[in-house]
């Protein structure tokens, strides 16, 4: 449980994301938090990298509507004061608190507490040398997951199981690699990520592939996508890829064609007309938005509400059955009619 | 080989595209080809809805830079027509042409020819029966694979092989349930797709993670990702896909982090203005910028260059080695100098 937010065990795959603000500015950071959570994010962390930013930690975690996660490097001491803030996780990185006094010391406030701990591991911050023997020429991967059994290893010895591990790496396959390795030789829950995908274009499509084969395997529990951009556009990415799987859903998925040269009706204009209408709109409703006859009727027919174009006109489906047939320029609107009555 | 881009064996998986212009209108139809050609698609799939269409052809194989897909349904007369007027290859759907006679007539043509087919078979249009008996309560995936399968023998029975085969569905575990059955049971290749994917946002992330788990497992030899939108997105979506899977390259790319609470420069403003100028820029080069010492210089060593943001400063990295250290302002200016040097 981070806060009152169930990770792992069964639970739905958890959405998360981290402020970009400095997060000193209690104000400007829980501002972002509250258009994160809006938008459906269920986990925020904020980084802390001085003391001033811990001493903001109450005040966030005291006005936040969901659990503050405080991501710590280096010094171990930014972790307790977190704690002493009222924290609800903290993420520790193995590559950068090395020193196994300092990370018991954080164990034991996290354990007074029951507050749990995310080990970090990232592919950018390993620790200059492996904490095991690994043999004379050990892979990326190998060394990411000794990174994080190290301090897996490190929390059970002193009876702390309130863990989660996460194994991110810009590369696709390094990444898949660690989280395969690791899923089953340990029983904690698993947070995907990953990281530093770049630009919300790019870096969603990346995302989606690392996270999306790991995710119909049925690894993972929480899932943050990393992109250069505002935060709000990782939820979307989020949920869109959970929504590819059948994972969950937020808002409506539309369903629509490239359209091509056989299209009768303008299915690219109408296609956003149909999204900016229905974006804000948090129902788990599939809609088909669809340009001829091809594959439009059975699009159409699969979705709660669709649009198969013909010469000039369309035909509105509901729920599998024609439900009436329209000219071009009343289809927008009555396609809208329609999913307010339903 | 679809013209003179093989498919398939051992070939590097090939990006191909649609046009949405009006097919008869070959100028317009050819201006998108060029387009997309330009962006780095290898093969153009076209729609022959009626003989106007297929009497465009002639004109639009002659002047593309790339081979052309004619894409039928409904009427076998139309792919006589289309490969009368020389196109690369045919698409026929399973689902609407259903007669064994005529798509034989249609084999018969493209075998004189030595003209590829691809059977496209699609979760909105499927036959209305199964050809073959599938038991009482056969899965849209046993439907799916039993109409591409139904086709392949009449193709094979007439000692035709130059068969491409593609199963797509709106649906990811739909299609890559169809997708891993079937790639057991034939020797042809497979054209990976995730049908009717949406607007580029959501359209590429569902497209992503289709395809990315069945390219992570060595299925798929040429994709299209069907977008509502330009089509030039959808390549600039193969590139990034594939780029992800490190299966190829297309133009630069940015490992860039999302900036948090820690960063002590303006991560997302510089990124987006390196992207603006690396963009055009068709090398296999990987850039990163990092906003902190966290993964900043792990990721930027690991770059062909990278920038690791620093308090109003940052360091440059170059294949792993400490470059430079220059004043925020002069970043971009430095960072962009020495790519033009390499």
């Amino acid at each position: 449980m981070i806060g009152d937010v169930q990770v792992g065990g069964g639970a739905p795959v958890v959405v998360q994301s981290m402020t970009n603000t400095d997060t000193r500015d209690a104000e400007a950071t829980l501002r972002q938090v509250y258009d994160l959570a809006v938008n459906g994010c269920e986990i925020v962390r904020v980084a802390v990298p001085d003391m001033d930013a811990a001493k903001a930690i109450p005040e966030i975690v005291d006005r936040s509507p969901v659990p503050i996660v405080a991501d710590i490097h280096f010094d171990y001491r930014l972790a307790l004061a977190a704690l002493d803030g009222g924290v609800h996780a903290l993420r520790l990185n193995p590559g950068n608190i090395t020193d196994e006094r300092k990370v018991q010391t954080v164990v034991a406030r996290a354990k007074e507490r029951s507050v749990p701990i995310r080990i970090g591991v990232n592919f950018g911050s390993l620790p200059k040398k492996p904490y095991r023997d690994l043999g004379p020429e050990p892979t990326i991967v190998d060394r990411m997951v000794d990174a994080a059994l190290w301090e897996i290893d490190l929390l059970e010895k002193m009876d702390f199981d309130l863990i989660k591990i996460s194994l991110k790496a810009f590369d696709v396959p390094t990444m898949v690699g660690a989280y395969r390795k690791i899923a089953p030789l340990i029983p904690y829950p698993l947070h995907l990520g990953v990281t530093e995908a770049g630009l919300p274009g790019p870096g969603s499509i990346r995302s989606a592939v690392g996270m999306g084969i790991l995710l119909a395997e049925g690894i993972g529990d929480t899932i943050r996508v990393s992109l250069t951009g505002d935060p709000c556009l990782e939820i979307d990415a989020c949920y869109q890829i959970l929504g590819a799987l059948n994972l969950r859903y937020r808002g409506v998925t539309m369903v629509s064609c490239p359209s091509c040269g056989r299209a009768e009706i303008d299915i690219i204009g109408l296609a956003n007309q149909v999204n900016e209408h229905l974006r804000k709109l948090n129902k788990p409703l599939k809609v088909a938005v669809m340009g001829c006859v091809v594959n439009g009727p059975g699009e159409s027919r699969d979705a709660d509400i669709g649009i198969a174009g013909g010469k000039g006109r369309g035909v509105i489906y509901k729920h599998g059955e024609v439900f009436r047939t329209v000219d071009e320029k009343d289809l927008l609107p009555a396609l809208l009619q329609e999913i307010e009555r339903m």
